[in-house]
């Protein structure tokens, strides 16, 4: 069955990217020279490292590790790709003529755009009527496989709020960045006695890489318990002294 | 030989406690009734679940888990603390005559206030000379044992900020909060250009929780790859066709 899945790479401090530069919010092709991109390298530097994702950029080497085929399982479970406009602007140029996803990819974007057509089983769709739509479209596209959910950050979380998750997994690279952007932050329209409640199905701790995949259960009031105070008053599976 | 540590819960989005009360913001005394309190449930419930905190606290019950034993060595390896005064002024109350700790805990304050001696060989020092100066304090009572920073975030970033980290240990808590106090933020002091190095020593997938242990690296430049290109040109570890 179809499943909305999510794999991103983020620091331990939860930032996916370097910060958005200021002087230059929106044009993606000096995105390189800017403040996003040292941040943005250090966190998916394990993939460039495996040879799964060397594999689909036709570039020699790469280690084949628990990180190559955790990627190499991603790349063959996903049946179609959502995607934020914002990844789409950066990607284009430097993904060249044969990208790497190698199946259909919908675009959320306020822009139309006619589809783009490309080698190796890469489409890119560009859907104006919000990421609902483009799970959706995605869905249609991805026939017994799964949804990925590409990224950036903005998407994920629209993706999320919307309750369309199924999986998600994170990869935990070894590094602080202190700023930058957040995979999660305020967009997620959780108030101070909300979370969306996960249950870890996979933890794998890989070279540079800690990789953490959940099951989202949903959105969930947060409790108050007792601090283990009850267990004094309704008795206890350890024997008192 | 001392190492400096610091254990903390945290929220998969990074966030230790729910938001502060912006309608009072230093009064802990209605802590409990203000929007901090369901986020650091949440975080901290597993601690409250396993066996060897509740044996602290004096309640019956609890998991003997994989939970209670890293709780327990947490505990065991710890000759001295390091506290935030928020974290301290939280405390204070809940902890009662005979606080978790049972060891030296130097609170970082601008309020001078006497040494404060509770049971069970818990003691509060107020060190109104800064986190560098708690930590030296808090190595001198620690003997061979460690120095672990209990809290909160101010506090850990400071000390992480200052180099004086070796140890970083993170319980990641199975849920997204969306809102409240981060662990990590801009308060370490880092640019776009600039990251804090880890390396992950030890993850463990816990019931309800997982931990994951770095050592600290410390602060290094970071650097831009040529995503796989230079493996076409210097050659490969893997045979090419």
């Amino acid at each position: 069955m179809t499943q909305v899945t999510a794999q991103m790479s983020a620091s331990l401090d939860g930032f996916y990217t370097g910060p958005r530069d200021p002087r230059n919010p929106t044009d993606m092709s000096s995105w390189m020279q800017g403040p996003e991109a040292p941040g943005f390298f250090r966190v998916t530097r394990w993939v460039v490292d495996a040879m799964a994702w060397r594999e689909r950029v036709g570039a020699a080497g790469g280690e084949a590790s628990i990180n190559s085929e955790i990627l190499e399982e991603t790349f063959s479970s996903a049946g179609a790709y959502v995607m934020g406009r914002r990844m789409f602007d950066a990607g284009e140029v430097p993904w060249g003529d044969e990208p790497p996803f190698r199946a259909p990819v919908f675009v959320v974007t306020h822009r139309p755009r006619a589809v783009l057509e490309r080698q190796g089983g890469t489409s890119f769709t560009f859907v104006t009527e919000g990421p609902e739509r483009a799970v959706e479209l995605a869905r249609e596209a991805a026939g017994s496989k799964d949804v990925a959910v590409a990224g950036g950050g903005e998407v994920l979380r629209q993706v999320l709020r919307a309750g369309l998750l199924d999986q998600l997994e994170v990869h935990i690279a070894p590094v602080l960045l202190g700023e930058g952007q957040r995979l999660f932050d305020p967009g997620l329209g959780l108030g101070a006695e909300d979370g969306i409640e996960l249950v870890a199905t996979r933890v794998v701790a890989g070279p540079d890489v800690t990789h953490v995949r959940y099951t989202v259960s949903g959105r969930s009031r947060l409790v108050l318990d007792d601090r283990g105070a009850s267990g004094e008053l309704v008795g206890s599976a350890r024997p008192e002294q």
